[in-house]
């Protein structure tokens, strides 16, 4: 049982289609794009260093996702996460393949260690990159998770008492920690989905892009960032596990994912996801 | 009732597989490869300054799509452009985003003003993105069209006067407006389409796209630039009219949408697009 | 009759999942992840210099496709040839558009006469592009193939000589060229696939990352370059054949296809794939 308002916060962010500011790879643009387009949201991808911060000021959620950056597109990473701080949109970053490549090693960690308000508002990664960002393991071969979830549990914690944000670590079970200044420390688990999410490129890119659009319809109507953070997974679990019902092989997969992203009703997304507070 | 010759026009274009060159963003780029091959032209994307001048010189049309540019792109852009109107090669700009963002608006702002030859051939846009380039109002949050078309049609007069060229507002009915130095307005509405093309990322991008491939098609055969992009429109129209019956959300609606692309007869396209000379 | 272990081949890859560093053109980025998930290996895109040197070295395999490079990337995939070469990891290059544009060109003829150890393990190209990179002809107009496979057999063995390596034509019929020191050249041709594989973007580019994977997975067991790219080739192709029973068009043709990337058997696709030694 959990207490996460799961069904009004999917209603909610189909009616008020927040705005989400993608800084994210290249290779998965196109698909983030449809996710958020089919969840309720809308997409804009803008990586210039002269528009990213402009933007950021004015999106309702960012993304900055360090999956094959480009030297420019870093500097648009930098102007965005410090115009999201100035202006208290939330941000999530995903911190792709970080601890195998020491270029976007280096700048999530810097982000996580840098000024007060630019720490990510939520972190959504796997259980491999959240050993390697906190610190606390060897971290995969690339893109790759090989270590799972549970195990990752101390990791999440750790970058949640360093971060003061939210951590979301995906996986056959996906994982949201909250460690506040001021509280005892939230741990949910949110059972859905299915192995051919692992199989389609992006799926769990764009359920970091997904997770801003949950944020910044939640704060825009007082509900708590951790809550954002469990009903964006439970959205994108859902339809995975819709989506494999019907399914021939990934191909097919991917089409009637991006449908039932769009079909499935908030009560319908509610009852497909378990959802559990530990 | 229309005097576009939307039949011949899209039996020319599958005949002679026009090759479109495209500098577009990069969320869309496959989508738009995609959409070109379906519907019977070729695609090209190239954007290095080295390789863009060369190629607009031999290619059958030009896309100039401003969405997310970087700035190498963009030296590539003016590199294509001034090829494009020394060979006389047509190309299209797709004013993404433009009102909202300074850098691109300063951009295509510049195409409208500059040197002889250089205006494109023909703007495909939103509403919003239409009104905002001229000037005419204060243009939309990012991508969305939060003005309708026919407010847009003032705009849409005002860009086809300045540039000379051919102005298509896209929208539940597109707008097709040329004002010719010598001879009267021609104002054209396509009615076609289906909802879902707004929750697919760049359907609208590689509507212009198309709309290159329309005008190479047509300008060799000597066919009115106008009619072109009549055409464009009611061909991406009708495979969206025709997607809408069959899909059950935005992923297979966009697989749908490009098997009609394909597989519709010119005169399937004629009979589904309602087309009228206003 | 072939002696290439095609059944061996496709279950070794899909039974140790290599990683295939993909340093490609940015339209086809999504589609080379999807194939490589599907067939059974794993993407990872990275074009920053800083970590393209890094993730070659231990990858096991490498695609450059120069298809829409930029500055940045250019000097990635040279940082990515190097640690290739220096480590021993298999690496293809893709050819895009050589001939008809100068970057390209120069880039892809460079590494055919380099330092010892920087020429591909393996070329995979169109036939238009094996003759301009060879020098024998004058290449067809962007990305098209203007010259027939059979037509392009004796550039083929050119490259193969040059490079110490094998050369894959694609078409119609695949050709695959090998000319040792040592031995006498060996050539083999596929024989499958569908029309609809030319309407869909980025299927011969996905091929050659693909070729990568099965080079790399081939080598671990001490099988031959050659049999692995023939095997590559015989996997595209039987998924193309059996996707093209099904479709309606390219956008169903792509769904399929890449449902039967994964679905197929290993006896499945060496019975689909006519493979024949000449």
């Amino acid at each position: 049982m959990s207490t996460v308002p799961v069904t009004r916060l999917v209603a909610l962010v189909r009616e008020t289609t927040p705005l989400v500011h993608c800084l994210t790879n290249s290779v998965v643009r196109e698909i983030t794009a449809d996710v958020l387009l089919a969840a309720g949201a809308a997409p804009a991808m803008i990586d210039h260093p002269d528009e990213a911060g402009d933007f950021a000021g004015v999106a309702s959620g960012v993304l900055v996702n360090v999956g094959n950056p480009t030297a420019e597109q870093v500097e648009g990473m930098h102007a965005a996460v410090a115009a999201a701080g100035a202006a208290g949109t939330p941000w999530v970053l995903d911190p792709v393949a970080v601890g195998g490549l020491a270029l976007r090693t280096q700048l999530a960690t810097g982000w996580l260690d840098g000024a007060p308000g630019t720490a990510p508002t939520a972190i959504r990664a796997n259980a491999s990159e959240a050993v390697a960002l906190a610190g606390t393991g060897a971290g995969g071969r690339g893109v790759d998770s090989t270590d799972d979830v549970a195990a990752a549990e101390p990791a999440a914690r750790e970058l949640a008492r360093r971060t003061g944000g939210v951590v979301a670590v995906s996986g056959p079970r996906d994982l949201v920690v909250t460690a506040p200044d001021s509280g005892a420390t939230r741990t949910t688990w949110i059972e859905s989905g299915h192995p051919l999410l692992q199989k389609v490129i992006g799926t769990g890119c764009s359920l970091g892009a997904l997770t801003a659009a949950y944020l910044g319809a939640a704060r825009a109507e007082g509900i708590d960032d951790h809550d954002a953070v469990v009903a964006a997974h439970a959205h994108v679990g859902a339809a995975g596990t819709v989506a494999g019902r019907a399914a021939s092989g990934p191909g097919s997969f991917a089409v009637a994912w991006l449908d039932a992203l769009h079909a499935l009703t908030p009560a319908e997304i509610a009852d497909l996801a378990a959802v559990t507070d530990a």
